[in-house]
């Protein structure tokens, strides 16, 4: 726009208010497109308790080894890298992994949306929060709670592109148990595809769903699948590939991981640990197992493929030793993930952990308390990829509708937290406290006139009104007022726009896959 | 014990599972006096950010100065110091108050509880936990909300002496409005002193008030009011004095202080503030004007009687800007909290702030996310002592029954947390992992059964059980099972040891002071 356009209509410049309000506007519109934060890490160890760790993971790695089951490929790769293979058991030499993941693996790479603009970069000092992931259940104040199925998904997709806080689609988002195992992926990827222009997750339930991820892409990006510069296919899929912890990699999650590394598709390598069960009950125990299995993974996917993309994963619980329930929110979980964000730094690797979990099985205090105790050591430990951000129940049995509200709220007022303090003049203020001076009030003053607009994080969710407000507006509780808000929100959603003949495609191959195979739970 | 007596009853020592039988009824009874923490502070600001918020807070003293407000002899004293008094406006000097301050200011201290195993050190890496303060209602979910008596006064303090994780009995937990405006301090303090051994509050709200407070504690301390070493008094009474802001100190507030600065008994120094309101709307300016009348207030104290205890205080909400309500638990608060801990730590200061704050009317998820966004950065900030850590209901107008057993339980997860990493050899957890290797779990290893009993913080309130469980068990939210907790607890409260002597003189003097003047709710 050039100078003449910024003159109002009146032939004159716009005045103080006028600027105002256009800086308001953009405000209240303003996305962006993932966090890159300006306040430090949080860390609970010093280097000689993290190199301890590090040592560790290597003794685990060296003497007693990861499995790689039924892959006679996945060994034969170890085999010829040099590591030590004894029937299905890989031992590695100490600082193979590392050395492996540090020559080749990118510190940070970029998810290609189809929006450019929600191109999301993962790794460094920036953050992505994606939505919950993986729920067989939802659970809404209307219905309670009941099996997904691929409308629950729909919404969840447009409940994700709507919401500001949330930079990703997600993947399997819930279930949807309404369609057949073996097919249900595809109408997944189309969801994400078709409703939302945001960067999205591939399927890793078989080898054969990770192609069809991978193909549906290169439908969807068309020329954009490929780098102009390198070459080689932009990554447009991340997907979530977790280790059966200890130490065992199946053939399934083996399966997919490899079509993805091969595709040069970016896979989020994760030792998923309910802490007493999977791995030791004490969080260094914890950490050093999920280093030790994470760096086999992820030294794989270089052998595999050098230079592709990957995340270093970690999701640890803790265990109700009482009933072997597993818990959330809890410390010691916490401080699992502070330690793991610190060795991923210290690898060179983009890091995914944390997220809103909670066991509650309904938005109460309890799903709050167990959300904000994860959500809150997620940011301030510098996770780099956040799944299970929004909606997260029940310990990811189920998906719900009024919590994903009201943690896209929170994930909100995280954006704020990670830009922290403004040192500018405007953000000391003197001129303010020196306007308004002893025992006077700051409301009507110039600074605050010219700043209150955008000066705190509003909430949609909380009632910060009078009792007797609050009791005239009906009592509500944040889930009922959640409630309200997600449908809202979704009687307003407007599809981003997708080419009819991109559409048309996707549909295409779809409808040929899905008639080329019979239907099966299995 | 000499090592005769650790042989067991069948004349042999100890086997190990009578040891681990041992180990686990005293960390089943564990209960520490107050937390030390040994993971890091969080900051939020390098050395540079800091410095400037100091600069310009010296700047608000030096150009535009704090009001002392109807106290000639602070004017006096502020005089004879060589600041420069215009009417009740007192500049200082750059500096001048850092330097009183850190010329003879206690960096830490001990406040003395009758029961001395529970004594409570304020400041360095040290957290105290103290009860929510001044609401004129309670909540709860058998009556909802009502004006707060005596009886849930005491209530309160039976269920703080109770908890584990409150270290300190607080204040003025809630407001007695069944008792005379002028009489009730008498009723409070006694309750502290009578239903519970922990360290406890001082009355504010006028000079005699704060006198009645040292003549009961005098009284109930006796010989050990006294240090025997210095022949000062030991701190027995900590006092939260709260500024007037912006920049103003009231008569009320000044006159208690003086009577208990000149008692050697520790103020807290606390700008109150609203941001937007009583300051300015962003977190540096909020920051730097709360150092600059918390650092006058402070060298005040230090004028008075140079060496007593004393405490930086800092409550800083924000306004919500559309209705002019408090709020709590964002992010701006967060970062204020975390720049004034490190401020008060440059110092060389104890500090307070923060607590389990909310603005929720109710124990829902509001509360919950509200109360974990304030308390967690309190930990991780390193606040020395933490007021309103359990019961803090609608921005501190209502004291709530479950909601303060629900925060007692996340206060109980913070000493978890603070207590950090084991790095011991049990902590790494080696063997274990060597003996379960892959594919198999942990539940049943060695190294599981001698530590599952401790392994994990387990929490009161938390449901961790399966869908169906909670189902058949009546579908309870967390404030249904937290009503029920509050209600058990106060049914097996048992009152600690009083002196009978001790007691009656307590009852005599609150008899005869109260009889020496008429009721009045002024």
């Amino acid at each position: 726009m050039d100078d003449k356009k910024a003159v109002s209509s009146a032939g004159r410049r716009p005045n103080a208010r006028e600027a105002k309000r256009a800086v308001r506007a953009a405000h209240a519109g303003q996305s962006v497109p993932y966090i890159t934060r300006k306040i430090p890490c949080y860390e609970v160890l010093g280097v000689e308790g993290l190199a301890l760790i590090e040592k560790n993971a290597d003794t685990i790695l060296e003497e007693i080894g990861i499995e790689f089951r039924e892959d006679p490929e996945a060994l034969a790769i170890w085999k010829a890298a040099g590591a030590d293979v004894q029937g299905e058991r890989v031992r590695m030499p100490r600082g193979m992994c590392r050395e492996l993941i540090q020559a080749t693996a990118p510190r940070e790479f970029t998810q290609h949306a189809r929006n450019p603009s929600r191109n999301v970069l993962i790794g460094g000092p920036n953050t992505v929060f994606a939505p919950a992931y993986g729920s067989p259940f939802i659970y809404n104040l209307d219905e309670g709670r009941r099996y997904a199925r691929i409308d629950d998904f729909r919404n969840f997709v447009k409940l994700a592109y709507q919401s500001k806080s949330l930079h990703h689609s997600g993947g399997t988002i819930c279930e949807p148990v309404d369609l057949p195992v073996n097919k249900r992926h595809f109408d997944m990827v189309y969801s994400h595809m078709k409703y939302s222009d945001k960067a999205f997750m591939g399927s890793v339930t078989h080898p054969e769903r990770a192609k069809d991820t991978v193909e549906m892409a290169k439908i969807l990006f068309g020329d954009a699948y490929i780098d102009p510069v390198t070459g080689r296919p932009n990554t447009v899929i991340v997907s979530l590939i977790n280790v059966n912890s200890p130490m065992t990699y199946d053939s399934t999650m083996l399966g997919a991981l490899k079509v993805y590394a091969r595709a040069n598709q970016a896979c989020i390598v994760t030792p998923f640990i309910l802490a007493g069960a999977m791995s030791p009950v004490t969080v260094a125990g914890t950490a050093t197992q999920t280093l030790a299995e994470a760096l086999a993974g992820m030294a794989f996917i270089q052998l595999l493929n050098p230079g592709a993309p990957m995340v270093l994963g970690s999701f640890a619980s803790s265990l109700s030793m009482q009933s072997g329930a597993p818990t959330f929110g809890t410390p010691e979980p916490a401080l699992v993930l502070y330690v793991m964000a610190h060795l991923a730094r210290r690898l060179g690797v983009p890091f995914r952990s944390g997220g809103s979990l909670c066991a509650s099985k309904i938005p109460d205090a309890q799903a709050a308390f167990e959300s904000a105790q994860t959500l809150l050591p997620t940011c301030l430990a510098g996770v780099n990829f956040v799944l299970h951000v929004a909606g997260w129940l029940e310990g990811g049995l189920a998906m719900g509708y009024e919590k994903f509200v009201m943690d896209v709220d929170q994930a909100g007022m995280m954006h704020t937290l990670l830009e922290g303090v403004d040192l500018s003049e405007n953000g000391q203020a003197l001129d303010a406290i020196r306007e308004v001076g002893p025992g006077k009030h700051f409301l009507g003053c110039a600074h605050t006139l010219a700043n209150f607009e955008t000066a705190f994080y509003r909430s949609p969710l909380a009632d910060n009104n009078s009792f007797e407000q609050w009791e005239a507006e009906g009592r509500r509780d944040m889930a009922t007022r959640a409630n309200e808000l997600w449908k809202k929100q979704l009687a307003e959603y407007v599809e981003p726009p997708l080419d009819p003949a991109v559409d048309e495609a996707l549909l295409d191959y779809m409808n040929r896959r899905k008639a080329s195979f019979a239907d099966s739970n299995v």
